[in-house]
């Protein structure tokens, strides 16, 4: 298997996080999205939305869109579940997922930015401060959430580490890079520290990818 | 169990047909999002998210995110299963659903085309634009990756049925009512008449809901 992923791509960082939770280490091959080369020809022939992740299976098939791709993972590979078996706490680990996968990423992706500055005419100020905007109003009922049903810790579902938290850390990064006021999320930060406190997860931070760059 | 929902909300109509595909009834509660019932007091402490569908079961416990409820609906009630068992499959069941469900939906979602317009100071056309450009971009997206694939139909992933067709006919349905080109995805066409020759699919079109109004 091998995975093409950008280092600073919040869904690419998702899939990282996923597989150094399963325990699991496959290749990686960087595309990159400054140099657009997600929208080159070869790249839009794996995957025709041009955007990354994409998992390329040992035998050429292609899997695009991280929910998909981690599911995928948790099903095929050995190493701890990150879902639990239960349907309605699996429904949950799903519902916490997509509260930031549906209603806060794609929000505040890089093609919207970009379309916000040009055709729209905004600055990049603004289209940051629309990132943050988003950002902000899905981690309030992230956190409102976590205390409605009584949340423990030390991660998102409980105990153990599940889906959902591999798509916290990333949308966190893009919080305090697009200035979001992550501090007001007390549960969610606790969630980030038990997290980051796992070697393999710290690992798959954007800054220690291959492809890093100075920014 | 009872679904909280909202006759022209796309997240509502696509756990509808997943009813209808299961061959289930529910009992349905309309929340007025035209009249702001969504963020009342009383919805809120049942989804911080202020958004619609959510799941409430007979003990209670609320359910939000159509992406859980679907899984959780397909996992726990009887009729044919809307996810292929094989690993691969059910991947590519995720893949096109995510396709819609978070690469297009959540961007042309009301809560933004509104923002675009207060405060950000669009008209309702450009609003409307926007809503259209994100729903060409994704569609043309969407019919490339069946033709890569090999797609024979009559429904998206096969001969059955299944979750991605939920998310399909509500954003065909968004589509027409923002002006995108949905004449242009013929592929996308033929899976909506398959699925609309299924009179329970039928039934959960918008325009047949209670709560729907005249526009």
């Amino acid at each position: 298997m091998k995975l093409y992923g950008y280092w600073r791509s919040g869904t690419s960082y998702r899939v990282r996080i996923a597989l150094a939770l399963k325990g699991a280490t496959i290749e990686q091959e960087p595309v990159n999205l400054l140099a657009g080369e997600h929208h080159s020809e070869a790249f839009r022939a794996k995957n025709p939305q041009g955007l990354v992740p994409a998992l390329e299976l040992d035998d050429g098939t292609i899997l695009t869109q991280s929910p998909a791709i981690i599911e995928y993972l948790d099903e095929t590979l050995p190493g701890p579940k990150l879902l639990p078996e239960d349907p309605l706490r699996r429904a949950r680990a799903r519902q916490l997922a997509a509260i930031i996968g549906c209603d806060i990423h794609p929000v505040q992706n890089l093609r919207i930015l970009k379309y916000l500055q040009d055709p729209l005419g905004h600055d990049k100020e603004t289209a940051f401060a629309w990132a943050a905007h988003w950002i902000d109003v899905g981690f309030e009922a992230l956190e409102k959430e976590l205390e409605r049903t009584g949340w423990q810790g030390p991660f998102l579902l409980g105990a153990q580490p599940s889906v959902p938290d591999c798509y916290l850390l990333p949308q966190l990064y893009a919080g305090r890079r697009f200035g979001a006021n992550v501090q007001h999320f007390p549960k969610l930060l606790q969630v980030e520290e038990a997290l980051t406190a796992m070697p393999a997860v710290k690992d798959a931070h954007p800054d220690h990818q291959p492809d890093a760059q100075p920014c």
